[in-house]
């Protein structure tokens, strides 16, 4: 378990690469994408060889209003098919499914009449038995599924151990080490992915790791995470994600050598679309504030309203943080 | 040697930081900071406990026109004076000094009469006996010295061995594994490290670690190599460096626990200065040109003109880069 797998040189062919940037991107701009930033963004997904695009959340229609939100807040069957028709591609569809957030036993089409291919689970580590039950939901509808455990830096190895085991018990079909506030270094990242790469040993399950790159750290996590046997991997273009964002695209085509993946689409992408989206003041990437919430292990939402009131009395924040609680 | 030193909660006695930035940051603004700037970047560092600070270099005034740089570029003794006094303080004040491009015979005052402590000598592989000249020069006249081999991904193992096995049999106090192009990922940065930590084992010889940022991966490698026994640490405020930059000194000063080191003064100077360098025009940091020479193994300056250019046709620029040689 300690070794690594494979090199620096080799190809792995169980490697997947999945961009999150409508989903997790979204988080920065209400998911207000435009039609032809979504369809471009598939075409050069598939053209890149990437082997899964998120779409966006399937939120709940109860819980949020669909007139204050982008459509890939709620992933409509026919708002994805606009996009990809019958997705000829080799690309496999993903959506998102909070738990306590998303309609799931009403907002699922079965597999056969959907383009989604796969469902992925996101919960707290308290949330495990809601989140299991919906992967057995998603499961018996015929979907891949994906249990995502956010603010894993906050569990307790116990915790995290009983999660663990009860994820190997269930359908699900990859485990995602989630460093949501973006505080593991590559030494403890590397620990924690040999946690739950033990817990599926023997199983067909895969692990998987999304990072946030609050200290500079997202590209990092992911390939020394990987070189342990972490293989889906989670990244957005340029990074575009909550807060201090993602694992960069286009770093991850640069470190894998499998000769399916070309990086030239991603980068034509970036050129026109994101460079747009930053002009238009979409905010996201390393900053120092995230980087605070980040060393302190919590949630960004204090830094997020620092960046929103263009701040820069770092110094005032970072005592702010340091407050006795 | 394989085994990591010390753990992510401990302190290690060993690690010394470096403030590079007048140094590797007056590439990006031809050496011309303020007067006010330097002096308080000097006190910042006492207060933050910060190990070292860099200056500049000490170039040839025949090789190199004073009136076309900052005063940086030269490190006049009674510049640095200047700002530091007698440098009253537990701070020790470094220089560089390039192969072949210092009067190092005659530009150097014995350290009894210097305020400067440490000399570092910057070479490429082919120049180890000429670095080697030169440090033995700066012993004799009582400086602590450092050599810092440049471009270190594109020497051969064979290269590597003779000249880590030439500088062991010298006078040199540190050795610097240097990541110029800031193409090393940190499973082959702490490879390497390992290396020159075999080097020198048996020896009072430290080994340090210069990173650059090209792929996001600075902060990164210096941790990781640290963690092998790597204990000099070059950083800089916010990663400011030539290209895509240096380690950035918050970043480490977050990461270590002695202590010692306070990063409340380092974000009280960045609010203040380094905001104001970069809302003047100083350009530093990632960005996609640099992660492309980063990737290709390659110096910089076509990426330096790309940004200089204004240019972001990134996908002609890499390309290029593709061009057959």
């Amino acid at each position: 378990m300690n070794l690594r797998k494979g090199n620096l040189m080799g190809v792995r062919d169980d490697i997947k690469v999945l961009d999150a940037t409508i989903r997790d991107g979204g988080l920065c701009n209400n998911f207000e994408f435009s039609d032809e930033f979504v369809s471009e963004l598939y075409k050069a997904n598939v053209r890149s060889g990437i082997d899964y695009m998120e779409f966006g959340y399937k939120a709940s229609k109860h819980m949020f209003d669909e007139s204050e939100f982008g459509k890939w807040k709620f992933c409509n069957e026919e708002d994805i098919r606009a996009i990809v028709g019958e997705n000829p591609s080799d690309m496999k569809i993903a959506v998102m499914a909070d738990v306590g957030r998303c309609d799931y036993k009403t907002d699922f089409l079965p597999k056969s009449e959907s383009v989604i291919d796969m469902v992925r689970v996101a919960c707290y580590i308290h949330q495990i038995p809601a989140a299991i039950d919906m992967i057995e939901h998603f499961h018996t509808l015929g979907y891949e599924t994906t249990c995502n455990i956010m603010a894993v830096s906050q569990a307790s190895s116990d915790q995290l151990k009983q999660a663990l085991d009860m994820l190997t018990a269930s359908s699900v079909d990859v485990i995602y080490l989630v460093d949501s506030f973006g505080s593991l270094y590559p030494e403890n990242a590397c620990e924690l992915a040999k946690v739950y790469l033990a817990a599926v040993e023997g199983t067909d399950k895969k692990i998987g790791f999304h990072a946030h790159n609050n200290q500079n750290l997202a590209f990092a996590n992911t390939i020394e995470t990987l070189s342990y046997g972490v293989s889906y991997l989670d990244a957005t273009m340029q990074g575009m994600g909550r807060g201090a964002g993602n694992c960069s695209l286009e770093l991850i085509l640069g470190f894998l050598k499998n000769p399916k993946y070309n990086i030239y689409y991603i980068l034509k992408f970036i050129e026109k679309y994101m460079l747009a989206l930053k002009a238009q003041g979409v905010v996201w990437g390393y900053d120092l504030q995230y980087f605070f919430t980040g060393l302190m292990n919590c949630h960004p939402r204090e830094a997020i309203a620092f960046t929103n009131d263009k701040r820069t009395d770092y110094s005032e924040f970072y005592k702010t943080l340091l407050d006795n609680v």
